[in-house]
């Protein structure tokens, strides 16, 4: 009860189990949660019960983006969840929507709040917000993450609050919430320095609308990354190599630029490899906090770190909470409207590092949809740095599936960044250096410096005979364009095999 | 020689024979010129004569985006251009890049200014700038358009001015110059309203690199818009009820928020159909001002327009000097950079409206590579409108050819916005809305209210079978998803002929 300050609110804590009653059938409901960190968990496994004790309830859920396994996991387990928005990652979440039974639309992480605020995506009924505690006048101090909370407080009709005492009450302060208004109101983002702190440190909210309060200390269910193997060390020393390029070159200063990677365990070994380079006083200005930003702190290559969430692996998040109060003032963590803004991104001139699923041989990017259809996660924040930043990086390891799938194709089977939004490819391979190259030399030079040697001759071969087209800006044959895709669902490799030879 | 105030510069002048000999092989040039208004064109006519003469001169051409004949139709044809950034839509110039004589790499208009400042594109040297005049401290007061010129003048190694007297001197004053310095220095861009003057009439630069002024009288070679014919009646009729609608709902403001539309004889058609409809003191933040935002301008519909060029169809100009002072203080020019800048569109929320060549079941647009391969002109600024307008629209007859292309296509051939950037799309059919929906609900609304009747049938057949597919998260059929393109380009139409029926 001490991290609920305000006296007014006390008459609203209440069971998680209470608090689930105020959901009905068809609200919009708008949740904290990033990269699975901050997102409530007491409130949605009591309204999963609900169902399963046989209640038909059809929610949409909107969050920042991905959370863990007691909200899109049980929640979709349970049948409620019918529509989702922007991001998400769970196992239960991506089969629902690969099978039809969920809507999802995946979107550019720095929009979700104004479609919000601009009423696109219909009136959210709740907000329902994990906090590490109430301030005396009743503003919510939101945990590892802030994601689209501000938004939503801002925009619900009713707010539940879960007060959660895993999380350290030492994140208070962290939080840098700065509110944007609509146009034609809308006004400059007085963010000039990566650590510049514009707003207050929590969600200002109409404690009217405080419907409940429920306490829990059910911890976040991050994510573990996987240790740094070979493949990820060349890749990240590839891109090191092009820095240091790119710097002797005077086309980036000594210390880069600020540096925002993508999420996960290829990301995370790409970062972590700055740990040997010779950048120093390096910063990040990102959408998520991982491991290696949390090593490169401690090491001193990193002096400062900008997001909209911290997730840590799960067997190093007591050594992280141990340490907080030597993290925290490196630390800020923003709204993700304010995290993945394109005029931020573009002010401070951002080197944006991204995953993709697949690359094509002109430069266009899939980062979403494995063999055209099958939904992985979402397009994230990519877009929102990758347009905006001063160098656009991309990174995949060559090959997929033992070698049976090549990432580099002839034409991406889903675009989510087009030729004109990439600059770099890197893979353990090597580097493509696309930058003012007209589209037949970026397939020269993709082939040539990221394909796996298993697959460079097709990829020439295809791209010859595409040459002899009457049309030669982007030379494609149409009829084969998509064929290495279609092998792979039919043989399962998109290696020829000998049938295939033999035509 | 009074349009040239400086008594410094007055040594400098020259003919276009003496001052296109100052172009070397293997230069980089930089020019004005923006949807062709205000390029150079006397040095160019001069440069090509060299060409003419047996000279070998190879030149990459960087501009703000499309230029006249004189320059890109003149230049191409003597074979100096081998290499070209960002837009281009002579004859001359497309035919060169699709028969791979010129490497043409086609960039969103808000990067190319960065680019050249990054060293992105290598280092310019020269700048070839038409102006109205040059004022006493040698400032350049540019002309019909500003494009990247300030970018150029300021690191090109020499200046070439081009002073045109047959640009009214009545332009002087209508330019707003605001250089945007390079990261980590980079501030913000103080543009609140579509109405602030946020820097000077002119583009400062140092005296010393001027080393040729020319005198010529050539007139910009605008191109005619077509009479608004049914079809686009129609689009524009269906834009504005949606425009309507929106309103209603209270998602837009009764007066709307700043217009963007692209540039051609449909956009001019979509944006004069606003001439009838309920809607007023309606402002304009675009690229260009052509013939409709001149004609809503006096009818009063439109109280200011900002754009970084004015291009008025050849029929008309001469109207529009005359009564240009009238035109004056409701028109802003401004550098690509500012006109273009994703933080300005976003901040402002402008409603995008621009032209695709295709659209998918799923929301992409092709709007530059005809059958995937074949250039038209260039994305020019609909990427960073869409990106990061309040409302994003593309606009497409639900046909081509007479009807044997649809516009509607199972996949695009070409992908330039993807499904996380596209809105709204608009035929003479109808408006699908496709905000929140997911990629299988965009495609019925797509179909159902786009696609012309002759091709509803078989997209819909298309869109049942792949939905029988594994994963139903955006379902295709890889080896037919291209097939009506190929179709087209074996069989000269898109519909099924006999034979395939026969299958």
């Amino acid at each position: 009860m001490e991290r609920l300050k305000c006296k007014k609110l006390k008459n609203k804590v209440m069971t998680p189990e209470q608090a689930a009653m105020l959901f009905k059938d068809d609200m919009i409901v708008g949740t904290s949660g990033f990269t699975p960190s901050g997102y409530p968990k007491a409130v949605p496994l009591a309204l999963a019960q609900r169902a399963k004790n046989g209640e038909s309830i059809g929610l949409t859920l909107i969050t920042g983006a991905s959370v863990g396994p007691e909200l899109d996991g049980a929640l979709t387990e349970a049948n409620i969840i019918k529509r989702r928005y922007p991001y998400q990652t769970t196992a239960e979440m991506r089969n629902a929507i690969n099978n039809n039974k969920v809507q999802y639309s995946d979107m550019h992480l720095s929009h979700t709040a104004q479609w919000v605020k601009y009423g696109f995506l219909g009136k959210v009924d709740i907000a329902l917000i994990e906090a590490v505690s109430i301030t005396e006048e009743g503003y919510i101090v939101p945990s590892t993450s802030i994601g689209n909370s501000n938004v939503f407080v801002e925009m619900a009709d009713k707010i539940i609050i879960e007060i959660n005492s895993s999380q350290p009450i030492e994140l208070e302060g962290i939080h840098d919430i700065y509110d944007i208004k609509n146009p034609p109101n809308r006004d400059i983002i007085p963010l000039i320095n990566p650590d510049d702190r514009i707003g207050v440190p929590y969600i200002k909210c109409d404690l009217d609308k405080i419907s409940a309060i429920v306490f829990t200390d059910i911890k976040d269910k991050t994510r573990a990354v996987a240790p740094v193997d070979e493949v990820s060390k060349k890749m990240a020393q590839n891109l090191i190599q092009f820095l240091e390029k790119e710097v002797e070159e005077k086309r980036l200063p000594i210390n880069l630029l600020p540096l925002q990677s993508g999420v996960g365990s290829v990301a995370n070994a790409i970062l972590s490899g700055l740990e040997n380079s010779k950048f120093k006083d390096l910063v990040v200005y990102s959408e998520v906090i991982q491991d290696s930003v949390i090593d490169l702190i401690k090491s001193g290559k990193v002096k400062l770190a900008s997001g909209t969430s911290i997730t840590i692996s799960p067997d190093r998040l007591d050594e992280f909470y141990k340490d907080i109060n030597y993290y925290k003032n490196k630390l800020i963590l923003r709204p993700q409207e304010i995290s993945n803004s394109p005029e931020v991104a573009r002010r401070l001139g951002v080197i944006a590092i991204n995953t993709a699923i697949e690359v094509d041989i002109y430069g266009n990017v899939n980062s979403t949809n494995i063999m055209g259809s099958r939904i992985m996660n979402g397009i994230g924040g990519s877009g929102d740095f990758a347009r905006n930043g001063y160098i656009t990086i991309f990174t995949t390891e060559s090959i997929a599936k033992g070698g049976d799938i090549s990432s580099i194709v002839p034409m991406v089977s889903h675009h989510d960044h087009t030729e004109h939004d990439v600059m770099v490819i890197v893979t353990e391979q090597g580097v493509a250096d696309l930058r003012g190259l007209s589209p037949k030399e970026r397939a020269r030079c993709i082939i040539e410096n990221c394909a796996h040697p298993d697959y460079k001759e097709e990829l020439i071969d295809y791209l010859n005979r595409a040459q002899e087209g009457k049309y030669k800006h982007t030379p494609h044959i149409l009829s084969e364009a998509l064929s290495w895709h279609d092998r792979f669902l039919r043989t399962g490799t998109m290696k020829k095999g000998k049938l295939e030879e033999a035509k």
